[in-house]
């Protein structure tokens, strides 16, 4: 695998990160579109489309299903272009890839791959979403979260690694899943549990909720028990998992918190892409 | 001592967390000078100087010398002014006061205790200030504190409560102290150790550095040894721990950070005031 | 549920622990086969084959295929009288079922589960498990687990309970796993990691082996690379994870644990039985 | 410091593996009086008394205040003995050195120093302290440390290391100290907290007690409110923190558990002899 030669295009500091991670493991990579990119040397910039075995494209890929996502490029690139410029027997990733671009690109024959739906980039973009989550809870509520009461909904990727942080700072968490193992590990690390479909209850005494789960669980009903100091911080992807008319009703602070990688720690989620593009052409 | 009344005079949200917790104890509480504080219930402000038992000014108890620290309120109240209107036994409590009003207290018969130098105070403030502190690190960082080398330089509270948070995230923690007992613990409690007049060496490697010893420990010598893109957090008062113009002038970064807790969390640091002159007056 | 009488039939003190549990939580229970058992009540044991509607039968089961196992007890009660004496309706439930007893079961129109392949067993009976393990290398180390290097095979129920606890002692950690995702979770939960197939380097370092794994992992390859004072326990069941031959010729030193919850831990592994059982029967 | 020769005389494994130690660092060392010792290689043992720089007497130094303690050895060397053959300008180290022996040094002009009084000694020392009470809690009690309730009588360097511990099994602990600040650290760590002085009402809901205060704190009303399966642990050495009599009376379960790191942890024990009397020379 040594000898492939890797181009970044389009992005923004991730490309840039995940361009010097590669570089770093001592591949040749080169990087189109990224032009205004301060972190990149003026070297490692392409005028020219280059010729590569690996292209690696942004997350998100695309912002209008038609060009190649690039803010820090005053070029623009269609799918089409690229598609048609592509070496044979190139490999192309990108992340959070419409259906709309797969199926284009499969009509012209190029492998497509979609990081974003790799297990290895999930867990481990669990690591800057659960840090810009602690960082909001520190920086929004006026008491530290050692002594808060907390509730952490969702016992996946992004819960196992947010719960035990906010233990560390000392505050009580409690963990709402659906599944009765998730539970008795909960248990076994030394978290109070609840199931999501009982979390009413639990929900009066607590001073901070971090929902993960991809659904509306925080309902009117949940709600309606919350304290009014209560803080909600919302991970879910859209239409996230607040009501949030019913939340403004009873003025209570709802931040949905999407993309806190890429705002946090885009170094480090510039990494975790390279590293998932590297084991997903490992695999291959 | 429960039923003692007490009056929270001048300051900021804090004065009005003190205030409420104080009260949530049972006792008797009115505040002064904090008229426009929102999270304050009307009738619980006074519009004329209220008798009490125990008289809690802010932190710090004055900003000019003459009179009460009094940012919520349109009046202004002279210490010499308070001082005549005090009933006699009362007590009186601030926090970092200054030699000057001490002196006029004293001579004008008054009790008049500072908080700030309550070991409980110290010990207590250390958290938010810790927690602060971790906030400006997820925030500043272009990278996850998961995966980084930090430097805690000093082993007293504040060190105490920050190398273990730090750790949780994941970082590898060398805390610098200056004392062989301390390094001792230090090691029992899983962390790289350095005596901190040999900071230079460990510094190279470190992508954060966070000084909570009062001196000048961040010398010019360290800074040359320092990565480019390192970050320091120097949480020392004035005139702080780090050489400022040096850092400058290697173009590194340092955020100077005081009164943490009042920023940061300032419902806990109100609660804190209040908990630690409950103590001082349990051991009169 | 709450009407179901259960009887615990054989067993050693787990089966008197599971029937106070089962009786704690409001349940009828009555004791069969273990009337030398001290910590049950006289009041609770039968002398005739009691009516119930559940019945929960040791781990193992039996010792000869032919009897239930029942060490307590000087009466002796083979499978056939066992089934022939069932009520209709009753529910039945053992630990390590031999296909044997399965099929004559089916035959008879009896329900017969195993509570040793429940995953709430296995996950519940790790926290023993690892506890027992625990207890062998404090006692047959000559040095603290502070501040040894230690590894751990095997990434699933028993070592996710040791690795942090391993660790909690301020030994270094490394864990090995077959599985790329496995390994990324030991990453961020702050463990060295290896794969399994090729631990022999790792190996040369640790003072402390403890193997989870199913496999003949510890072969001849890897038992040369150890040091000489270095500490094997083996909780996989037969035929285990060692070479014994190869370790007893190089003089390495392998404590091959089986059996540890009810060795380390009766009581708590009898309320496990007990907790396992009820969920399945909330799940049938 | 770097030519200074050694030698142990009496004593255990302890010696030898101090000895050990002090030879990995470079420094010239013999034994004597440990001729049986399988651990230490035959041509360190010396026959006749050697002449060295620093001597390192045992732990403890004697059993009948007239000669050196040693239990590997079929010789016996009076202290009297031991001063007339030293040499000028020797350094005596040995641990729990009785005033009898003090004396006759003192006379003899001969610099004697207890290892044992080290602050650095008693930190270390109360890490096998801690494993090793830990190994006799997970042995003696029939449930598992997690999910138990534990009170650790003693916040100072052994009640440090120890709860702590207890929590990673996922015990719930309460730490009982007589003094407020202590308390405060204990809260911000995480442990629940009381006064030695109250502890009767805690004492009855817990499994566990670990005292490690040098008191009879556990006194006959401590006792009465305990539950009759409690199991106790008593670390303080003579003449230990329990009243017996009434333990007995009651039927309550104590181990007198006294020099837990020489049997628990004998290597370890030895080294930290040998780095302590290092650091009491470096600070000479």
């Amino acid at each position: 695998m040594k000898k492939l030669k890797f181009t970044f295009a389009g992005g923004d500091l991730r490309a840039g990160a995940a361009h010097e991670y590669i570089k770093s493991l001592g591949f040749l990579s080169d990087t189109f579109l990224l032009e205004k990119a301060e972190s990149i040397k003026k070297c490692d910039k392409c005028i020219v489309f280059p010729a590569s075995d690996v292209y690696v494209l942004p997350l998100p890929v695309t912002r209008d299903n038609v060009t190649v996502n690039s803010p820090l490029s005053d070029l623009s690139l269609s799918f089409d272009n690229f598609f048609s410029m592509l070496p044979k027997e190139a490999s192309v990733f990108g992340g959070m890839i419409p259906d709309e671009i797969k199926n284009k690109a499969e009509e012209a024959g190029i492998k497509l791959y979609d990081y974003y739906d790799s297990e290895e980039f999930q867990i481990k973009n669990s690591v800057p979403t659960a840090e810009g989550a602690i960082e909001i809870a520190i920086r929004e509520m006026p008491v530290t979260l050692f002594g808060t009461k907390s509730l952490v909904i969702g016992s996946g990727r992004i819960g196992r690694v947010i719960a035990p942080l906010l233990r560390a700072f000392g505050s009580r968490v409690t963990v709402a899943s659906r599944n009765h193992e998730a539970a008795v590990w909960n248990e076994i690390y030394g978290f109070d549990t609840v199931n999501t479909s009982l979390i009413s209850e639990s929900a009066k005494d607590m001073d901070l909720i971090i929902n993960t789960a991809p659904s509306r669980v925080i309902t009117k009903e949940v709600l309606s028990c919350l304290k009014k100091d209560a803080l909600i911080i919302d991970l879910a992807s859209r239409p996230g998992g607040v009501d949030m008319d019913e939340a403004s009703l009873l003025g209570i602070r709802v931040i949905w918190a999407l993309g806190l990688p890429g705002k946090c720690a885009p170094v480090s989620a510039g990494r975790i892409i390279g590293s998932s593009v590297l084991n997903m052409l490992d695999n291959m």
